[in-house]
């Protein structure tokens, strides 16, 4: 089986109006956002969607984030955000993004975060098994996949 | 006794940079960020926080919102808001805004927005007593209060 | 020619994490921000994008806008944003928008914004005549399009 | 003279509910905004907004950004935020964040980010000598105070 660690997911979107500041480029805390995008794609291309995790109870918080900007996008730019999970273990993930613009290519910003799993309590908690196993790329998730 | 809807509340604030646009001037939906900051410094001033509205079951949801911008703010301009309540219902009320350039005096927004009351289930609800009679002036909240 | 005030558009894009509030659902201020890329794919599929328009020189600023808020959407739910151009003046147009959970087709917002163009001085100013037209649905804008 | 890299400056500011999410607290990349609040409020401590600094053409972008997210704030708590700046060179300057929960004294982030200066072309550029000198707390910019 392919090692999930190699698997990049991409997501697309375009630069909102609202995402832009006076300097005329993404205001930077706005790279934080996509990367959100980009990892709860990542997690819904495996089958399961982040919505789905947090109906069961367990919430991801952002312990940790680390940016650097390399460049600047601009209103209705075309932006491609690659995502990887780059760590995986019972209580915690860590995914690595690079975000591009679409079109002439050109990185903007390289990104990693940490993700601790929360319980209802806000306590740290162990993620769910079907959880880890399909982001370990085991399984899909599926309705009918007996206990998960 | 004053009349409540005599009183007019005023609320300061500078302008983020987050706030700007590529236009170098404030986005617009961000004025209706700083209208909640009015009511719920309006509410505060009455001598009951909004926050403890939610922790007794209560939320208060916008039902509807009117703005006309008339001028524009740039980052770090000093804001006014003068926030007053323009009707008061068992289950909703209308808060009236004016946002004006402090130093300046220029009216930048008026606005006005109609907000329901909302229990934990999302169904309309009747305000708390409390907080009517508050509202209405006719009380201060106060932690000896006795029921409430 | 078909009345191009019969014209709707629609553009589909889904809640993000950060557009949520803490009473679960979509924070009102984010509808605004969804009513923006609206009228800009809107305008988009005419031919002509907003930004090549702020190139131009001109700019459309928001001078009113209402909101009727009728229903919430959660995290991660589809949204359908479908903008009619309801007014088109030499100096101002008028859009209506009704928001949609996309596949519940509950609506969840109606609103509706008035923009006037104002040149690189902040002074109002006339719409240029290729958008004029473009709005009128007279002609699409093309590079070959001749004087515009 | 003390050296101004002691200096801490403490802004304080209050958790709005457009910044809280679903999970019911502060959104994570709205700490990344209370940064920028920060370093703008410790510059302008030092006798210089950064709406000058942008007036005589010169913008300071984040290069990069690191956080650690260690506790959470809820709508209407009140926040603290220290800022010292950590490193200063001609091009660049770097800034270390802690943000408090300001009654309970509990610390929420710890966060530092670099900024480099660049000119209206968006190339890096020296910072003006005037700058350079208030940051390094040699002097108190002032209107009478000559060529700067």
């Amino acid at each position: 089986m392919s090692d999930p660690l190699d698997r990049e997911h991409r997501s697309d979107l375009r630069v909102r109006y609202a995402e832009t500041d006076q300097m005329g480029v993404v205001y930077h805390a706005n790279y934080l956002v996509w990367c959100e995008i980009g990892r709860t794609d990542y997690i819904r291309a495996l089958g399961r969607s982040y919505a789905e995790m947090e109906a069961d109870g367990i919430t991801l918080a952002v312990s940790e984030a680390t940016m650097r900007f390399v460049g600047s996008a601009r209103y209705d730019d075309p932006i491609a955000v690659y995502t990887r999970l780059t760590e995986l273990r019972s209580r915690a993930m860590a995914f690595s993004y690079r975000i591009e613009h679409a079109s002439a290519g050109r990185t903007l910003v390289t990104a990693s975060t940490t993700l601790v799993a929360l319980d209802r309590t806000g306590r740290p908690a162990r993620l769910p098994d079907v959880v880890l196993r399909i982001l370990r790329g085991e399984a899909r998730d599926t309705a009918s996949d007996g206990p998960a």
